[in-house]
């Protein structure tokens, strides 16, 4: 019998348990044995892992986090750390191990392929939807759902008092997290790292804006933008207005993951299981035209992922 | 300046203001004129419209429902209705005609197409997802999430009771609902319209469940399967266990849209704007391999829209 | 060490696992052994308990249902069963026994109360909100929440299309949900087992309404007024308009308690502990004019709880 | 005819639409001509007002926010600003006022009341439910639900990480808020303004939490505590694990009013429009013991409300 190992690792994201969920099931109706490494790569440098069968993933589908724990582990980066990782790959016989996380988790699973004969695949977890190749990653839609749904409700307060808001949403140095949650909760102005815009020019447009009547705005910043605190004290400053911050943090990476989330998750875990019993190393299962497939990890590691600039100009238009 | 209509048509769907907002701000940004005709194709029986501009469509992305009202009109299948409604066209100058709804929609916005030289372009709006030529139509994402949030809760009471529920979910006379919500909720079993089942295999499957140790379980069944009441009661009389029936109804066509219906009814609006300034005429605008565009409005009435079987038989191994 | 168990009987209800929470910590920092009897009655007819301490109740909150399980159990209607159940408490040296449920588990709690030297407290949770002496019960807040969620979704459709609808909530043979929700919903008429109405004064008053113009209409009726199904049709004859029916069902029984659930669920938790340390028999947990406390539970049970007709009329000035 | 005014004061609270719309259509069923002042005191101010009937506030019912708008108004602790409203009033001809609003505006309707004849009646709408008299505030329960949804996301993370989190609620310099979603939420620790704490204290019982081996952990803190940034840096520092701080900010003031908050809102506005009817002077409506009711404004606004220590000390109990 074969063995298949499971791991998520790096920050949480909604969906992983679905993800755990899919492969353990459809492993097991392929005769596969399944192990589930805990804690990330500590798991796998501590040997520490637990048997999973079809029972050990019911009820879990529906919640947020991951049943295997996750850590960021920064050993991971020193070659003897991914050596000890490779030894207990191949101690515990894992024909292959399938990687739950984001871009650093990608990033570790490929150096860790050059290690091992295990096949590798990964698959792509993260509410920053920063990974290449894929349209979307496991978590983005549940975090888009839910900073949508608190800048709902900011809104109700910034038309009664007539107030602006510059709400800072998570997505790390990327801006895919921001743009889509400013086009579908309507921000007046939506800034992203990957466009780079003058104070200034951004002070004029929000004075020519309040010119126009518009009283109360929401502008929607990505964390990795800058430091948005100060940003806000500036705007105020320049334009004379009242900016209030609302950094929506850590609810964005938790809740119950969205219905598209844990499809995705259930599809994506199909396409891991597939592309092992298919023998191929070095993968990550991806959504690309509208597709569920695999494409060699290396390549996804090494692209950086473009963002859509026609939706920024989109938003430009909507927010007129 | 050109003119551009814009109908919501048959049943509503969550998302159907997002395309309204879009397709308004982004016409009037290219100056075009717009026209809402009220209450569905009898807004173009009765020349019944209003004209909006980027304001009267401010505070609305969220909101389920259309500010357009809607309504089934039978008498659109009469010739002379349709005639008439050609007339109204003509008469108020409209180049364009925008209509948001669904599967019938789309076959009366055909044929109103063979009467006039009005550009016109629908926008697939229908939480049952059954409109050949697009991946998803806008209001299906929010239905999935508001019939699995539902079904989640059930699973509570399943639990807690030991016992079996029968789920019946919109979807007309397709199973696309039934199928996606069947994977998202994690049902036991999942029957739709596509796929005859013999009830005597049904009640054996469900035996051999039970006698494997699992006491409760979820049946998702797409409303167009048939009688569920009857199903239900023939479900305990021959299994010997109880089966409750809830029947999910009307809240999964209402609620604000969810994130992604609101993304895909902007990006639709976008299309549906350019198609028309493009001057090509009787489309259907769609997401196609993961890209908006459009295609011919005859194509897309005359095909049947095939169902994923393969997402089918994934179910069946997920539920072991 | 003195024992205390508990159990949860009868119909679930959202915010059980928050005062099996409640009452395990509670009672474990005062140095009580905890049992918990499994689902409901039956376990204390088959001796079936688990141990339970701080740890085993964690990360239950949140979570609708309940982990003991529970059961409707027609056997304990019997006096022989009830014997069986006072010698498992006789057996297990139990000093206290919290029977959490609702209406139906008082009066088994009450009976059972009369065979044995256990103390008997009650915790009234169930989302019918029907048991004497306590303004809420535990779930009820969860329970109304949940239908006015349902409710203001079927009103986009009910205001897009102008349709009347009849939506049944649950509450068994009494109004108190079908009350609550009526006024948190907005519903136009409301329709409870405790006030009579004719049905030509019904369809009499639903004309004139929509004469005033009011196309679409909400109509609340609790689950015991009769046979809704056939109601609608009724309506739908005699006014000449579509309505349309929707059973809200299960869905209220289940699902994340809402805060307020949970926080009466913790307080009657505290209450409950409290009063078996008091060594106060034959009890029931009780919010009354705004303060936790006890009564007792023959008088709970045998007494009808009152309606508040006040608010129907104010239900009725609203809908005007 | 007589006259009612309605203005909406302050930071905006969810539930302050569905007492407006309370109030307008129980007055109107009496008679009463209805003005709603603009923006808060600033209406008053500037004699801005729109007339109301029951129409006008129809589909409010579940919206956040106020339809009447709101604003602080520094000017208002002015003799000659409240003497100008004063003016306001009586120009035209308003009977009664009745002022929507927290702590400040019910201080702000007191003063007033001393300049005028027209009776003032306040309705408590307020997220920090810090109005001396009343049980609660119409809102609470809504931002109670808001907070407490939002840590139960965190903990996913917390969990799965095994991270710390320090979670600020709003409140103002009270602690209302934070006590009770500390209980909803299972937090490991509550602060309060209320209760004064040593920070070695702290970091020792942290330490101790620690050791006895829960890692993740939640801390609640009211925004009146102080500094949280700062003190989440010394949490770190001194106990020598990563601790995250997450602001819940804005969201907590607006969305959808949870089913509690609209029922209080409907209750309120039928007191309030009977206390002035009854032509009772200087009154605020409260919920006392479980009863809605109206007290004296001027006692409510010179007493500070009371903290129940009662339910710190059980909180302490269930984080055992």
């Amino acid at each position: 019998m074969n063995t298949i190992g499971v791991v998520t690792s790096g920050g949480d994201a909604p969906g992983m348990n679905a993800a755990i969920r899919g492969i353990v099931r459809i492993a097991c109706s392929k005769n596969y044995r399944m192990l589930g490494f805990i804690k990330g790569w500590d798991g796998l440098l501590t040997n520490s892992f637990v048997q999973l069968n079809s029972r050990s993933v019911s009820g879990i589908l529906h919640q947020g986090g991951t049943i295997l724990r996750t850590s960021r582990c920064p050993e991971f980066l020193q070659l003897e750390a991914r050596e000890k990782a490779a030894e207990t790959l191949a101690i515990n016989g894992v024909d292959g191990l399938i990687v739950i996380g984001g871009n650093g988790s990608m990033q570790g699973a490929l150096e860790l392929s050059k290690l091992t004969d295990t096949q590798i695949v990964g698959i792509p977890a993260s509410i920053d939807n920063d990974i290449f190749g894929t349209t979307e990653t496991i978590g983005f839609d549940t975090a888009v759902n839910t900073a949508t749904d608190a800048i709902d409700k900011i809104r109700d307060t910034a038309s009664s008092l007539e107030r602006m808001f510059l709400i800072e949403v998570m997505g790390r140095t990327r801006g895919f997290l921001a743009l889509t949650v400013g086009i579908t909760a309507g921000a007046e102005i939506i800034l992203i790292p990957e466009v780079k815009f003058g104070n200034e020019d951004l002070f004029e447009y929000i004075k020519e804006f309040r010119e126009r009547g518009k009283r109360s705005a929401i502008i929607v910043a990505a964390e990795g933008v800058g430091d948005n605190q100060r940003l806000s004290c500036q705007i105020e400053e320049s334009v004379g207005a009242e900016v209030r911050l609302s950094v929506l943090g850590y609810t964005q990476r938790g809740g119950s993951p969205s219905a598209r989330s844990r499809y995705l998750a259930t599809l994506f875990a199909e396409e891991a299981v597939e592309t092992i019993s298919e023998q191929k190393k070095s993968r990550v299962v991806v959504l690309q035209n509208g597709e569920i497939k695999s494409i060699g990890l290396e390549e996804s590691c090494k692209t950086e992922k473009p963002i859509d600039l026609r939706v920024l100009k989109l938003a430009r238009v909507l927010a007129t």
